[in-house]
């Protein structure tokens, strides 16, 4: 972002504020914090709320007798299925359930175009002379890093308040058949908390790619994780998808990692039938089948949608007092200031911190100097090259609220002092 | 094999034999078995023994105080890496655990080095004009399902009471350099059986190969599942390897899928200090890290190596009474008329029945006639072909006793069918 409030003060004015932002940054450097705000983890008291899972299952039969302690059933349970049916707007018979992690998933999915042929593919990705995903910015890191270590090029898609530039992403499908995918986090998005609007969903559906084989990756990692009571609807990609004549385009991701254990959770696989045959046949050289016992495990502790819902309701009391903190504080600090922008997500695990350009490198550098860890700036774009080097992703989940709070107006001190002598060399330079 | 005891006989007491034969085996389909000898699961019983693990584990915290519940942790559980460092040979801090299926690991290890760069390698094995792994067989059909999933030659290898012939083996690795690998059980090999000699283990540690990125994938399935009073011990390959020059040489793999639960066990990869880290790299691309609540809960239920070899007292009790009658009837049954030779295993999951060459395809169709369903033959080779279409791999684990009894009584009915008839043909033919 460019600064219009402060950028209205005489240099006198804004020098007593940057050494006033100086003299904080110092108390706040001697305060000693160790203060963590680097990733989206659950918190000790959100993993409590799903402490009964540890008792889990009684017995070790599924619904239709299967020994679930035993090798076998690929596509995973059918009755852990159905509750993330709805939620993750995927027919049960259409949906896999894995093991704990959704990253992986998507990581082995990406393995198996590569050394297999997608559905629609004329040959396997690694036959390609060169493979390109476009990457809506701001976005999640680790789906940047998995393309990245398979020599996927990354092309940047600007974000806009329904999800990505459409015009942009129509117009370079369209042109280029080496660009086979796109990563979409649809709803709440990390890090802008962003959820796509009807007609991107539409749009994404419908248009026209060059690439027989393109992918839209839909990460929808927060497909329950509601802050308000009026949770957000996204539209049915599959749906839209199969209307618009591209079936096998959408490749559907969520996992329970936000939901019950991050590292001990189950994740699911939502497609085509034919995507589903692809995955199943290609996992069925990798494993006998996934962890059974911990899809009856989920199952009978998370019972039905309606005890998701209400178990994601648990979460939201425990997570709104941080968000609202997080916008309270930031409001508070930096309202009115001209110098930064920040996101007020109505669910997910972020909020987004837009700084003047040019600065969230040494905001981050300032919080960490005050003991304050916050992801590098850049994660957020691919190859870790924020190009306006404005965005600092914020992860408000982890931390204890006193701990949050103390976190957060540090943050704020850092942005006040690097804004100001940014402010001020500039002035220097006209 | 070649027979010779019943081809002593005339064309008139053949005869006799065959219709006898006959008779057993229309008598047999006449009772409407329906009974399973396919794969190596784990019985209901063996499962029970394990049965504690439903209910752990007691808290979430690992030795050194990490919440389980969280994400993180990509080596696993020091603790539970401590319990099998020894069975597996391999240091603790180069043991890697990880989820429930050793075979993703070894597929896993495949793409990464595929696509990533082994340490050794000049480049990445996706970018070799050709890959090839040396099989032993019989052996393992998944292994090799694993490599004509991503086009990698499979080249056949004899072995014999010691393990792979190694003179065919050294040979090979030596003059062709896209041989990047071999895949070994070293302990109660499925199906042989076979254990490897010291100085078989010895060779493969220190023989020169062309490629400088071989790999030996040692996949020590059974490495603690006795069969006799006297568990067998194999040479140290990671020790071996090391002390012959060759440190990066030996990726070890093992798991728990048929110590405690078949679907819902750990796996373990060991290597030298620069493989894991290599692992570890890829993995961390993949997943935020392993199910560690499981590896907690198989920490409380095994304890300590003592606690495992108690639990693996507690298997051979129920397996031991199922290998010794397959023995028992094999031997009253076929005994002396020279149709088939079978092993004696001393531990593993496996008996492995050579029949008269020419009649293995013959008898599991037979068998399947009367409701008995066997591994397919060819299935313990390459491709599926048994160029001599004589071996047979018998699971006798997961039907109860009296269930195994009546199939391996029923199936010598089919050995001796199919023999009697094929001995007529030959007789005809001369």
């Amino acid at each position: 972002m460019t600064s219009p409030a402060l950028s209205a003060l005489s240099i006198d004015e804004l020098t007593a504020l940057r050494d006033a932002a100086r003299r904080d940054h110092e108390a706040l450097v001697r305060r000693g914090l160790s203060l963590d705000l680097t990733r989206g983890k659950p918190s000790a008291r959100q993993l409590d709320l799903s402490e009964e899972l540890l008792g889990l299952p009684r017995g070790h039969a599924a619904a239709d007798g299967t020994d679930c302690r035993n090798y076998g059933g690929l596509q995973g349970l059918p009755e852990l299925r159905e509750i993330f049916s709805g939620p993750l707007q995927v027919p049960a018979a259409q949906l896999v359930a894995a093991d704990n992690s959704s990253l992986s998933l998507m990581h082995d999915t990406v393995v198996h175009a590569l050394l297999g042929t997608v559905p629609g593919a004329t040959r396997r990705w690694a036959d390609e002379p060169r493979i390109a995903f476009l990457c809506p910015v701001p976005g999640y890191d680790r789906h940047f890093a998995l393309c990245e270590r398979f020599g996927i090029e990354l092309i940047p898609v600007p974000m806009d308040a329904d999800g990505p530039d459409m015009d942009v992403v129509e117009r370079l499908v369209a042109e280029d058949a080496q660009i086979k995918g796109i990563w979409c986090v649809p709803k709440y998005s990390n890090p802008s908390g962003v959820s796509y609007g009807d007609e991107t969903v539409r749009r994404l559906a419908a248009m026209p790619t060059l690439a027989p084989d393109f992918r839209v990756f839909w990460d929808n990692a927060y497909a329950v994780h509601h802050l308000t009571d009026t949770p957000v609807e996204i539209a049915d990609i599959l749906t839209l998808c199969a209307e618009n004549g591209s079936p096998d385009r959408a490749l559907v991701f969520g996992s329970t990692s936000k939901i019950t254990f991050a590292g001990s959770g189950v994740s699911f696989f939502g497609a085509s039938p034919a995507n589903v045959a692809w995955l199943i046949g290609h996992t069925g050289k990798r494993t006998i089948g996934p962890d059974k016992i911990n899809h009856l495990r989920h199952v009978q502790f998370l019972r039905d949608e309606a005890g998701l819902a209400e178990h994601m309701r648990r979460h939201r009391e425990l997570l709104r007092p941080k968000f609202d903190a997080v916008e309270a504080i930031l409001s508070k600090e930096l309202g009115g200031t001209g110098l930064a922008t920040w996101s007020t997500p109505a669910g997910g695990y972020f909020v987004s911190l837009d700084v003047l350009d040019g600065c969230a490198r040494d905001v981050v550098m300032r919080a960490g100097e005050a003991g304050i860890a916050l992801t590098p700036a850049g994660a957020t774009h691919p190859y870790g090259t924020d190009p306006r080097d404005s965005t600092i992703r914020i992860a408000p989940t982890y931390p204890e609220q006193e701990e949050l709070e103390a976190a957060i107006a540090g943050l704020t001190v850092c942005v006040r002092l690097v804004a100001t002598e940014k402010l001020l060399r500039d002035a220097g330079r006209v």
